[in-house]
């Protein structure tokens, strides 16, 4: 398989898939493995769109984690990103699977009917738009601010693809809370699932896992967390489980 | 002291301090302890509201833990409550730094003006109206339920109260998150802070503090949990850092 510079193979650590990475680019980092993992308990999982797909790491991760997984759309709005998961989806021979669509999320009814999908992942960008941005059109900018879509943008997308009993699944920073949970419920994804995440026992968490189901009633479970570091150096036996620890890890 | 039939006094591990219990009543818990613990970290503390304050434990805690406090006002809607709260607020010569006032909470616009108060505290009833309740008159089932009062109200009731950038400070069952949330932000008190309390470490959080200040901004600081076991027995020492461990725990 021919690569582009700075392109490399990276091994995902499961059932022998690989993912294409650029190392100018955005690569993924524990949060997305930490996702995909939070997608398991899921109740619905056949129909799957990944929002925001980047270089295609969950959907392909999800391929393998979700056991009655169908079909997987991926959807990027970054062109050289969908290109990236569109070949990592061919390496992985997985084309039946995952489509990638290289389009902005807010212009995909068409390519996406209204209450077709069971589950819609997302790890969407971090940073409200504004914050310390210094190139607006910098593809790692991109992925990291709310500068092509925000996250209400996000939330009502997933919400209108969801059919009912759907789950939204996202991963995102744990200041911005208030806005996630007041952005769910406005747009009927329930949150009923959560699980922070700690760097380290007795620190502050850092980032947060949440499921909004769609339709569902007022009743929120917060799940034992995750330590990501024992010490300086080593992850908890918690991370080796859930992640091989080979590729960017970038938290 | 002449105690009446059931009631008993309860060392609080803390300057001396005493409280009048009665054993077939609602007896304070790790939660009030927890909270009082929460509020010293409130930027102002002056003058401080504690609402429900039932038998007035965490005022009285309060007024040992805030060290720049001058006058706690504790609302309480039950007579025997609150009449237990003033002997408790007398056996501590507190009178002078705490009143207890026997009101409903959505009817003191004249004992406490707008805009006049640092910090408001609450520990509020954990159940909606209609969950199981058998008898709306019980005075444990008040304590327990919202039948004399909703979230909205007391979250509403301590905007009233609070000048810009002071603080509302609550505990509360975990699985009323997004109820939280949405109501501190509609209310103009921003959550800023938040801290969940995990029984066990690996075990789901079933509590959460959480402080929202008047006219703050976006931005959700989850501080480091609190976790109560170290195992079936024992406590964690953390739990016997903030609370001496006799008296009532029941959360």
């Amino acid at each position: 398989m021919d690569l582009k510079p700075n392109e490399r193979v990276d091994d995902l650590q499961l059932n022998n898939l690989k993912i294409i990475q650029n190392s100018k680019e955005f690569c993924f980092g524990i949060d997305s493995v930490l996702l995909s993992d939070f997608c398991k308990s899921a109740k619905k999982q056949k129909n799957v769109v990944d929002l925001c797909t980047g270089n295609g790491v969950i959907a392909i991760l999800l391929s393998a984690k979700l056991s009655k997984v169908k079909q997987i759309v991926g959807v990027e709005i970054q062109e050289y990103s969908s290109e990236l998961a569109t070949r990592s989806v061919e390496l992985n021979n997985l084309q039946k699977k995952i489509t990638i669509i290289n389009k902005d999320l807010k212009n995909i009814k068409k390519d996406i009917q209204a209450g077709s999908v069971d589950l819609v992942v997302c790890n969407p960008p971090y940073k409200p738009k504004g914050s310390g941005i210094i190139n607006e059109k910098d593809s790692k900018t991109i992925a990291r601010h709310e500068i092509s879509c925000t996250l209400e943008d996000i939330i009502k997308e997933a919400s209108r693809e969801l059919n009912f009993g759907g789950s939204f699944c996202m991963v995102h920073k744990v200041e911005r809370m208030t806005d996630i949970l007041t952005l769910l419920r406005k747009h009927d994804l329930e949150p009923k699932r959560m699980r922070l995440i700690y760097p380290k026992l007795g620190e502050p968490a850092n980032l947060v896992l949440v499921e909004g189901v769609k339709g569902g009633k007022p009743f929120l479970n917060m799940e034992a967390p995750v330590y990501v570091y024992k010490n300086e150096e080593e992850y908890t036996d918690q991370i080796y489980e859930i992640y091989g620890m080979k590729g960017g890890i970038n938290i």
